[in-house]
């Protein structure tokens, strides 16, 4: 017989065997939690979940449709396409899976197989859990990147190692939510992982229109206006967001702009969450980030700023790195109390730690080889090449769009992204509004799904990442290599006209 | 001027710079989310922390303290010990991340070679974000490993790969928790990632007490009469938790356990989380799943079975792998819904992916080399000597512990811990009671802040697992090499019973 102590409230009893009962219904969606339902990832949704089911039939018959082939735009993932992981990354992180490969002689660079070696002395190995904020002399490198990239000074203390950006906001978003009166400010068009941790968290998403006409700016007014309505409404902003250079508008913050977000930050006692995670896809003017700008305005006047709490965010996914599924990101905390530090830490223990491989990936990308360094040639080859490459198809893909009848998209000035606008009118696209209204889809949501269906090319309606209301875009990104996906993008947009505008 | 295009309530007006205010306070802990505040995670908590302390004064000065070094005996991380990572897995690793590797002739056994093509194939890059339920060629042999380990089929869509076992207990209890009376049993001794999970869910952890008088088995008797009492006090039970093997007691679940847990989960619709990730590491009793009992249930009795939903969790920090940093696992959805699988797909897809690295492992893990492989002696004689050295070391500590006075310990039939009880009574012990009082400690904290102090061994108080209420354990896992760490305990607590006793 078994007893049950200390919980003298239960009757100690045999438990006699019993399959009489009636059998409970399986759960259903209602039946869960109402956050994890409302909350909605459209870069991996309705649209790219049936490019995945075309893609499975193309396998099977790669005759089944006019295109041989699904392109990705919906998703920023560089080696889902053609770029080519860099060597030095690669080289390291083979050492490090098997560490044996330091025997071979002479089959790896002295650099790699001293960063290898500097790494493992650091971690132990791979495969052992880390400090859980991440591995301490790898937080060091990250301070150090930044106190160079900014010319001030970065606290390894203040870093997280996190698995993308996306853990790290997740950390800030479950901390800030402290009701369901609590509120974020989120650009609008944004980028779908923030509306989807804030519903996760039973927050409130309070949108700032960029504005298009003014190539995708930011407009601190209206910020301070908003602010103040949701203010008088009960809402109380815990944090405003900027993705800076942005996504998926490719917008470049000025300088100026950064100045009034953190005066507004230290007015309110807002968290501004800086991400920062396209720093290094950058075409046309200069990337500030927010932390440097903030420094500044600490030189000038400690008091009015020492208070303000920049959280920034980068990730090895982007830039030329873009190594996605090595899950590597760091979080920078600064002006945010221990106390507040410690909770953030707590909810990382929790995890336990970021994946370790993806931690050295970020120790690869803040140092990269230096000039006289025997990777520094093929390395310098490579990431040139990636950033040559990836303005030129921007460039490429923007011109397409410009001569396409009724669209139009701003130039990005960084980012891997284009949102162009989708200038559909009632008036002259009467058969589509109808068509769209049959469908119960919106105009963006049908225009998507006609080119997936004609031409294998997956891309997001607008509505996934937020626009006016009348209007519509879509996010595709400019990743995927060659001209023949853009000239069938061409036709079909031709084709599409021709079929509903009158 | 800027405009602010439809967002009608807002006033368009030029911003006009202003730095007259006041600045607001930074945010402090009261200002958090209070669900984030009072998750505690003790494995990683104030013991540990005070550890890393030691470490680094150990590393500026090595005659800081009377012993040379820190044993992590807080958590299951045996590659931060001396395990060493398996040959098969980091030789196929390194060639994901470096296939340029494949050209050196004869390096690499031809199974090695012929699973990193084959990963490759299907994954395309480690670099590139896989689909976000993880590979789906992966996710065929997670199947397979099952269905062959079960004897009943295992179908890949009801796999998803996650970033250990972690990432799918904060799905699971995330879809769950309904409100704040939606309730989860959990075993009392827990591992404490689950009343973690359930605080930040701001969910209700329902404790269930295993008897430690029969090595630490499970009672549904119980069960029935905690779901009963929490119904009457309107508390939902959403889904019971098994750990098995038992994590921290290593108990293993009997098969009548089992089926009498399914019955209680067919009867009152509650979903069954079968925390399995200690399968591999199994010194007596055979390991079955909760998923076979289902399953040979169902097959004897298919209408009264046939809606029991089990999510079983796997992982490849664990078991002979130990490569917690690689962040790889599974979990399996048996008998859920499609609505509610698609809820979990999305909410892994707001996270993208989980690392492809540690899905490559989990392949690895499931697929491992066959008699006969070129990979299979050496795999075969590391993944023995492993089982081999756990198995004694568990041995060992486990005859210490029962050779010290007024402590007593189950053995333990699997997983990586022990959890002696110690036995410290309010009359012999009346001077321990009485300075724990004075430092505001629990008489099992005050033990294990005492150990680490004195010997370096850091271990986990009781209380952070959960006990019955004047009972009083530590957590501690036997993966340290050596016996001098044992001996300093054993020599430890002579030296504190006699100081604390009369």
């Amino acid at each position: 017989m078994r007893t049950v102590r200390g919980a003298t409230n239960l009757v100690t009893k045999v438990f006699q065997r019993c399959i009489s009962f009636k059998p409970a219904p399986p759960l259903h969606a209602k039946d869960l939690n109402q956050s994890t339902l409302e909350a909605k990832y459209a870069v991996r949704g309705k649209i790219p979940i049936r490019a995945d089911e075309l893609r499975s039939k193309l396998e099977q018959d790669p005759q089944s449709f006019t295109f041989d082939r699904i392109i990705s735009a919906n998703i920023g993932n560089p080696q889902q396409l053609d770029q080519k992981p860099l060597t030095w990354y690669r080289q390291v992180l083979s050492i490090l899976q098997y560490p044996k490969l330091l025997e071979v002689d002479n089959f790896f660079p002295a650099d790699v197989v001293e960063r290898a070696k500097s790494i493992l002395n650091s971690v132990g190995s791979v495969g052992a859990y880390s400090h859980s904020q991440g591995d301490p002399h790898i937080r060091e490198s990250v301070a150090e990147f930044i106190s160079k990239r900014d010319g001030f000074k970065s606290n390894p203390d203040n870093i997280f190692l996190t698995a993308g950006a996306s853990a790290a906001v997740s950390y800030l978003l479950d901390i800030l939510s402290t009701s369901e009166k609590s509120g974020f400010l989120i650009p609008i068009p944004q980028y779908p992982l923030y509306t989807a941790t804030i519903a996760l968290n039973n927050a409130v998403p309070v949108g700032y229109f960029l504005n298009e006409d003014q190539n995708w700016a930011t407009d601190p007014a209206q910020i301070r206006d908003l602010i103040q309505q949701n203010k008088e409404k009960g809402i109380h902003i815990k944090a405003l967001v900027v993705i800076n250079p942005g996504n998926p508008t490719g917008a470049i913050l000025s300088k100026e702009d950064i100045s009034e977000l953190i005066n507004i930050a230290a007015e309110h006692g807002i968290v501004l969450i800086a991400d920062e995670v396209y720093q290094n896809n950058v075409f046309e003017r200069e990337f500030i980030s927010v932390r440097k700008v903030l420094y500044e305005m600490r030189q000038s006047n400690p008091e009015l700023y020492e208070n303000v709490q920049v959280a920034s965010l980068h990730s090895t996914s982007k830039g030329v790195s873009g190594e996605c599924g090595q899950r590597g990101g760091y979080m920078e905390l600064v002006g945010f109390t221990k106390e507040v530090k410690d909770v953030v830490f707590k909810l990382a223990s929790i995890n336990l730690c970021s994946v370790v491989s993806g931690q050295a990936l970020v120790e690869l990308m803040v140092n990269p080889p230096k000039k006289g360094d025997p990777s520094y040639e093929l390395y310098h080859k490579e990431t040139s090449g990636i950033h040559n490459d990836l303005r030129e198809r921007s460039q490429k893909l923007h011109a397409a769009f410009n001569n396409m009848e009724d669209i139009t998209c701003n130039k990005p000035m960084g980012a891997m992204y284009l949102f162009p606008k989708l200038n559909f009118s009632q008036e002259k696209y009467e058969k589509l509004f109808q068509k769209a209204h049959e469908m119960e889809l919106t105009v963006d949501e049908l225009y998507c799904t006609a080119l997936l269906e004609k031409t294998g090319i997956c891309c997001i309606p607008g509505n996934g990442f937020g626009q006016v209301q009348g209007t519509y875009h879509l996010r595709t990104t400019f990743l995927a290599p060659g001209n023949d996906w853009i000239e069938n993008w061409s036709k079909f947009h031709k084709e599409f006209v021709k079929t509903y505008s009158q």
